[in-house]
């Protein structure tokens, strides 16, 4: 990985009995618009085949690999170049890449459509992807909520969590959203091959129980936190997300944006707090270690 | 999670030098087609806004939720009910939920394309999904390749990976694919905070040197094997792969259908072969726990 790969934010670590604040670095998390330009030399077409939230580098590889095994294309023959496309943007990201065929080669864009993430005026970058959000959200504006948790509670919920999920145990390979109060009683539990249904089932389950906004309670992920899921919850109007993996770079800046409590690492005991570390009472010997 | 959420299926289990039949529970991957119906009541339209990998269980709370987080509908009072639409489909399969809304209500598609997914007449259950790739892909037919290596080679692979997964060590938060020969060694390895974008990217690094089909190589995968992943590889002719985490019902299924030698939960000198366990050298002594 290159350093673009990777963006340090100072975090609030927490193990056992002790905190410190200190930095950690994350991966990279930032949209990939792939677009193609196919046709003859004097009617070329220009089309958005993709929009995909990945981690910076390799992004010509990227787009050949995606339109290879999405049978877009059938070999690497069919590709003249692919370069960046910078964009009109705050950020100025390379987070355009553009495709040119060679003339004559027709791209199979019939099953294209599968992935396809229609981008906003300038919604290619982080902040666009947060401002999109924000347009759409119907609790994002709900700032200070006093809800505050105990450090010890939290460490206690992946146990609960684990203790419920009666199909990880069976399988392990599924994932898991939980829903908690903030006295760490397990309130939901939703499970699923993909991490972003795990959530869809839960907020589904939530709505049918009329308890939106659901900002007295705490969001356990049983694996990493990324920015789709984070995105979810902000519509959910959580405002405490916990995750026993780690968080992308996009998922603590949206956090920090919607004022969320973003804690990740939960595990053995510790965790690191990423936004908003004012909802979690920290243990009283600060800085020991 | 309930019954219809796990299926079993026969298995090698090979642990350091002992080895034996059995069988194993995977969580179950299966489309579902989510399909919104709004209008007045003499015009109502019928939208098709999303097909999805899931774990069959609480598809209503899943259309919901996810109708929820995209911000199509802005609460549950839009809905007037959530119900199976049965296709007819030799699997006859629950893949396809309808969620009615109330009269009035107007649906927010503006970001609906995101996710979009267009499904085939019959394409909505793991047959169809399957019958999809076999159209696209050049390198299906390829049968019967008498490639073969060792198990105690196998062993080997995710420490070689994770010697070279120089940003996993310091974000601990990313996925990697890598690519090696039959004698084991690394020929390339790419790494994202989405799993299929680490491997489009080395799919596409693949094209570059002009390698396709990968029928002489073994991809190997740091977390899970779920549909899209056995796909992508399925696509480039890779006959084997080896997966850190556990498969989904449907990549195994798929496997099976390519020819593809799937294992699973390569790690601590053990790993589990879901299909094509022929081109894997066993230890000598059989079924000796």
């Amino acid at each position: 990985m290159t350093t673009k790969s990777i963006k340090r934010f100072n975090i609030t670590k927490v193990s056992g009995g002790a905190v410190a604040d200190t930095s950690d670095a994350l991966a990279i998390e930032e949209p990939l618009e792939i677009r193609l330009e196919y046709g003859e030399a004097e009617n070329r077409t220009v089309k958005n085949v993709s929009v995909t939230m990945r981690t910076p580098g390799n992004d010509a590889e990227l787009a050949a690999g995606f339109l290879f095994t999405e049978g877009i294309i059938s070999s690497g023959d069919a590709v003249l170049n692919i370069e960046h496309s910078f964009i009109s943007c705050a950020e100025n990201k390379e987070n355009v890449v553009v495709v040119k065929l060679n003339e004559g080669v027709i791209p199979n864009l019939n099953n294209s459509e599968r992935n396809f993430y229609t981008s906003s005026s300038c919604g290619v970058c982080g902040k666009g992807s947060i401002d999109a959000i924000r347009t759409v959200s119907g609790f994002v504006n709900k700032k200070g909520i006093p809800n505050t948790i105990e450090a010890e509670m939290l460490f206690r919920l992946p146990d609960v969590l684990r203790y419920y999920q009666d199909a990880f145990a069976s399988t392990g390979g599924i994932h898991a959203s939980g829903l908690f109060n903030l006295q760490g009683e397990l309130m939901l539990l939703r499970e699923d091959v993909g991490r972003h249904n795990a959530l869809d089932k839960l907020i589904g389950a939530a709505i049918n129980q009329n308890w939106l906004p659901l900002d007295k309670h705490i969001l356990l992920l049983s694996g990493r936190a990324s920015f789709e899921l984070v995105q979810k919850a902000a519509m959910a109007g959580i405002a405490i997300i916990a995750a026993v993996g780690a968080p992308s770079s996009l998922a603590v800046e949206l956090a920090e944006e919607f004022n969320i409590t973003l804690a990740g690492f939960l595990r053995n005991q510790r965790f690191n707090i990423y936004t908003a570390a004012h909802r979690v009472l920290l243990p009283a010997n600060e800085n020991t270690y």
